[in-house]
């Protein structure tokens, strides 16, 4: 039997999925950001018209489900899965979304990590033709995340400078069998790493050793080296989590500098209320929706590796002294015309 | 281009994945119910020799894998995935049983569907040729599950008729493309469904809308009657959950009353503070993994239906006013001898 395997941790497929669609809803911080006008939708306030914060992620998630559907020119009868994760307990921003819609639906948890999940299953499904239309979605919203994991916002706490600033941002894609826009290559699914980081405020430190191990696996596991790739997007690794990231693949013999940008690094100005960049599932979703999803569109981009990370923790496994493990999943895109 | 569906929600597969291993891992109170003799493995205490009950929770997962991997004959190096969920918030009994293996890991949030969405995912990736063993694991403790989302246990208050006993208890089972034992015939992946109700202290009643939307739709797709199949197991519906589900079918002209049984009436002795049943993700699990597996491998059943739903709000949306969305996915099983 033949399976549609490379090395340790890499599938390709037979015939390549389509990503025919993308879209983003952001929040007024992160509509004034560098990105600002690429984004689909910005909303002026984080409330987005709804009765509380949670609330709004769910609504943001849908506008971006729904943006996704109507530049796919496909209606939601025609969409085989809706996979979707998000940051809050339960994921309900994305159960509540799902509400919306008659689609079968997958409930996702990687934390950050969720679009990269998203897009790898879905490639798969999709690949191993179970499915024409696979939707993904993904979201973070400051405030809920905040609230949840750390202080309520309203409480103004001081932050510390590994901190990153949760994006209020929602991206969704629509991955299909055939049509117009990049393609899915490959995709690595990651594994946990736990380097025993126990600083909830230092995520980018954690997530680190996830995206060198994934990167590296993959680069192994399809006989390339980073100029193979025009850009590798990693999700939230921020200012921190870069530093370390490039010294661990550099250990490995590995050099990535040139070719690698991180989504938390590109969402915001670096204002000191920033900390070390953005990051939640939102950051990356958004970022590849809004920005780089249109440059493979253009041919400006080749191809790409997007690594998402997560940050696996929960507020009481950190009062219980655990350290925070980590994971990478990768999908390699290239252009139509590449 | 071929795909491999039926009808609006159902996959086939070309060839039939084989589920070549379960088990199952239990406390004290589920090994002293009415199938106690059939678990793997029956602790003594809810610590499990564990500092808390989220490590206990954590081991329980990992013992049922180790368990279903030494059963399968296979060691971790030869899995392509590993998919895992369960109660917890950031599904942290599975991210951290993850992190003690060396497995690409994908995270699943389904509530107490999430055991079949790993059966249909696992199926899915095996039956796309992405895998040649996926691992599959979902649990639920009862201490850890209680104090997030009602009451701390040691508070001792007061259960309504309509409760459900949060089980604690785990399931692995192992999907491989070839093998001994009983195929995955085909899976329906369900949609999310909400009727209202706001009483987080009677779940069945929120389920029973989704249970009878996917074994409506199973059966729709595959052109079958509920006699077709030996038997068609619910995840934990309950007392409630059962009588409403079988009117709701009964609307649409389906009686499966004689062939249906259900995971959260079969666990416990139905004793006062049992409630309505048994519930959380490690029901269904275990009372698959140890009871209905082996039937199956036995050709004591020769086609089953397992059916697990899931309750998908949280604290936080049930404190907001928000009703309870529910999901249920099935998993068509054959007896090898079938």
């Amino acid at each position: 039997m033949e399976f549609h395997r490379r090395g340790t941790s890499t599938c390709i497929f037979p015939e390549m999925p389509v990503v025919v669609a993308a879209a983003s809803v952001v929040g007024p911080r992160e509509g004034e950001g560098p990105l600002g006008r690429l984004f689909d939708m910005v909303y002026n306030d984080t409330l987005f018209q709804e009765t509380s914060w949670e609330k709004a992620e769910t609504r943001m998630l849908r506008q971006a489900l729904d943006l996704a559907l109507a530049k796919a020119g496909i209606d939601q009868t025609q969409v085989d899965f809706l996979l979707a994760g998000d940051l809050l307990n339960q994921i309900i921003s994305s159960s509540y979304m799902a509400r919306e819609y008659d689609i079968p639906y997958v409930g996702l948890y990687g934390a950050c990590a969720t679009m990269a999940e998203g897009l790898a299953l879905g490639s798969l499904l999709v690949g191993g033709r179970f499915a024409r239309y696979v939707a993904v979605a993904s979201s973070s919203h400051h405030d809920t995340a905040e609230r949840q994991y750390r202080y309520p916002t309203e409480f103004g706490y001081q932050r510390v400078p590994t901190s990153q600033w949760t994006a209020t941002a929602a991206g969704a894609v629509i991955i299909a069998a055939k049509g117009a826009g990049p393609r899915v290559e490959a995709v690595t699914v990651g594994r946990v790493q736990d380097y025993g980081v126990i600083d909830p405020n230092d995520m980018g430190s954690a997530m680190a050793p996830a995206f060198a191990d994934t990167v590296w696996r993959h680069l192994q596991d399809m006989s390339r080296k980073p100029d193979d790739y025009d850009l590798i997007l990693s999700g939230d690794l921020g200012k921190i989590g870069v530093g370390i990231s490039h010294r661990l693949l550099l250990q490995k013999g590995i050099d990535i500098e040139s070719r690698h940008q991180d989504s938390g690094l590109l969402l915001y100005e670096m204002k000191p209320e920033i900390g070390a960049g953005a990051s939640g599932c939102g950051c990356i979703a958004s970022v590849f929706t809004a920005k780089f999803w249109p440059d493979l569109m253009a041919g400006k981009i080749k191809r790409m590796l997007l690594v998402a990370t997560g940050a696996l923790h929960s507020p009481t496994s950190c009062q219980q002294g655990e350290s925070i493990p980590s994971i990478a999943h990768a999908v390699a895109l290239v252009s139509e015309t590449a």
